[in-house]
């Protein structure tokens, strides 16, 4: 039995009809999860919480209710959400004493209510601050796709468990990059929604500025699927837009999205593989016209600077208290951050809302702008420098170059994994409008349903 | 001829009627306006635009028309609003050679399109700095109720300009209490609007995160009616919030608004006028309640915070370049203010947001909370100190104190003057929840109605 080859509602309606028990596909879940401890995606398995929520599923069907959509679907979220009865860690060993939560995060609780199984909590970058999940504390996840490689970050743990197919799909976070990097490096689909759109409480923050939560999965109807049930408004959320729900899955065959290629720096900062997805894209949706961001390199900037000053208040006590505690790689960033010149971060606000504006008025010509996700398909655990453009760029830093201006807009982005020469996958992001979610979920579904994306063979699978 | 004895409505009707022409309006009140120079509250007298939109408000009349709200109305702005083919000065000789401005300010073009004549730009603290408008290159704007007094600031011409009824309304801006602590010295009436209600476009900013535009007036009713004339989106404003028009001027008799006063730091901070002046409301309305703000010290110290950081970073580059230009007595706190550690700006911007969560409840059990808007009455021309609470505070910095937690909050507040015993003014705020500028409005109208609220005998009226 392989289960990631039914889609969400495929397994959804296998169970609805008694072909398969929650139980069943749970115990197989929790199975794949240990066979393929390897790839180091999990920090902590949740096998009784898993097991009750699919005993639940069950009773109800004995009962004859009908099922709620994500009935039976196994998930795992990156250790940052909260989950009632675990400590949240945020990839940190600072965080290893702190009380477990007393309830799961805003997200988890509606993806519970919707039937979903959670197998666990998911490695990633220390702070959410990193794009390769080398964590120096719970060590590297490795991609599926070839295990002496990164899965990308910081929600590696989250889409490496999507890609090796051991979860339906996971929730991740996105500050600069953070989901789609490792969308891309492994080869799978990652939504990240507008700014504001999905509640982040109880998710442990990062950057308030910039910080979404979003999911990943092997197909766009699942994607969309699972986005619609994170929809909502929660009061307890100051940063969240007060939006009603606008379901994205019902609409994903509508055709006639106008596209454009982003050029200049985004086509600047990538390699022949990120240039050959682009291109492969182009010719399908048959793409004519191509725009640049004028200041896009400002954008990525503007963004460290954001980064740096909010993650370095955050910290700014703990960093006081106890700075041996900290992840090695982080602590100097993290205090220079909270030292940084006050009127630099007000700048980069500033220069936000400008840019915004600028950016906006493109998407009166087009709904979605097409530009590579990282600039190159996943170095080596442990490689220092990747080489793009003629350049050796040094690795952690620079993986996320082409999303961070994109998160700094606040933009809605879908990645789309496709199929590189060597076999490793890469990410291309749809960037729509502002809570136009649903023009870059259809794009993405036109190029899945050409089969144009591709999900690659996974080692071990 | 005492014009200031109409209200604008009995001015526009009048007008309206032929009983007066708006060219005799115009040359009366540019006559008075020189008179009272001694006041020092215009930098500089439109005589040429006034007399040709008030010609152009007769040419209207001959021809049969229905005249506008505020046709053939005196009204004169603080110099930091663009007047079309005039330098915005924002009190400082360091704009003093920039272009003129090709447009007026957003809010100047919707009162010339009511019909109301300009007739100047008038004085405030450089770069609207400043509670006193002791201005080091215009000189200090005298309070027309003793000469020998500050007029309050920064928007002090703005307020005296009214109080000596020079001007039927004028406009201000307020930051941290700059329309509310000059209303408070000068007797009259101001409203500082919900922050991101009026459109800021065409004024000089000095701290995004909390500039406010609004309108003094002797009136509740005048008051009103030019907010009214001053609502409305402006695309061009990325800090507006986008609400539809709501007019406070229709329903100002309405009764029954719950009010409560402040106590803990509001009634602490004020002296024995200040006081008398709560307890007259509070007799006059019935008020039981008496409520606290926790923490409104430190919102102060938070507002502070971003104002030196904001105000800080606009001024940078100047500050880089001419550092010798500068106002003496700002140059070096606007410098500091560049340089505070960003964890600081960022840990103000988060207490602000946690402040308001706070708050924010209370509106469910009150319309409309009441507090002094200045510790004091008038301090003198020069005075260093004022005497509140057995304390000895620097004048300059502490005439806001009791009003920067509440604009810090965003809060509607309208202002209302109160006689005290010396006979010198103060004010009192009229706080309601954001966007319901129209229960701060109503409150003020009934203390009006009832004969509480006094606009003095201004000196050589």
């Amino acid at each position: 039995m392989n289960l990631s080859e039914f889609s969400i509602q495929a397994l959804q309606q296998a169970i609805q009809r008694g072909d398969l028990s929650a139980r069943e596909v749970a115990q197989h879940s929790l199975q794949g999860i240990k066979r393929q401890r390897a790839i180091n995606a999990w920090t902590e398995i949740t096998t009784e919480r898993m097991l009750r929520e699919a005993d639940a599923i069950d009773a109800q069907r004995r009962r004859g209710e009908d099922l709620p959509p994500l009935a039976g679907v196994p998930y795992a979220v990156k250790n940052l959400f909260d989950v009632a009865d675990h400590t949240t860690l945020a990839g940190a060993a600072l965080f290893q004493d702190r009380p477990a939560a007393t309830q799961d995060a805003w997200a988890v609780s509606r993806l519970s209510r919707a039937g979903a199984l959670l197998s666990g909590m998911l490695n990633m970058d220390a702070y959410a601050y990193g794009f390769t999940t080398e964590n120096s504390h719970f060590g590297a996840t490795r991609n599926p796709h070839d295990m002496t490689r990164v899965a990308g970050g910081s929600s590696g743990g989250s889409a490496a468990a999507v890609a090796a197919g051991l979860a339906h799909f996971s929730l991740g976070t996105d500050t600069n990059g953070s989901i789609r990097v490792p969308a891309s490096l492994c080869g799978i689909f990652g939504l990240k929604p507008t700014f504001g759109r999905l509640s982040r409480s109880g998710s442990h923050p990062f950057v308030a500025s910039l910080d979404h939560i979003g999911p990943f999965a092997r197909r766009v109807e699942d994607l969309a699927l699972v986005y619609d049930m994170l929809q909502g408004h929660d009061p307890q959320d100051a940063f969240q837009a007060n939006r009603p729900a606008d379901p994205a899955q019902l609409g994903l065959e509508e055709r006639g999205q106008r596209c454009a290629l982003l050029g200049g720096f985004f086509s600047t900062w990538c390699d022949d593989d990120a240039r050959d997805a682009l291109a492969q894209a182009a010719r399908a949706l048959d793409i004519q016209d191509e725009v640049t961001l004028p200041e896009a390199e400002l954008a990525r900037s503007a963004a460290f600077i954001l980064t740096a000053c909010e993650g370095g208040n955050h910290y700014l006590p703990a960093l006081r208290a106890s700075p041996e505690r900290f992840e090695p790689a982080s602590r100097e960033r993290l205090l220079a951050g909270a030292m940084l010149p006050a009127a630099w971060y007000v700048q980069a606000q500033r220069f936000r809302r400008h840019f915004q504006q600028q950016v906006l008025p493109l998407f009166s010509r087009f709904d979605v702008l097409i530009a590579p996700a990282t600039p190159c398909a996943a170095p080596l655990i442990g490689q220092e420098t990747i080489a793009v453009n003629g350049t050796h760029l040094p690795t952690r830093a620079s993986m996320g170059m082409l999303t961070q201006p994109i998160s700094f807009l606040g933009l809605p982005v879908c990645s789309v994994p496709l199929a590189t020469k060597s076999g490793l996958p890469i990410g291309l992001q749809l960037i729509a409008a502002p809570f136009n979610e649903a023009a870059a979920l259809r794009v993405a579904f036109a190029l899945e349903q050409q089969g144009i994306t591709s999900l690659g063979k996974p080692n071990e699978q």
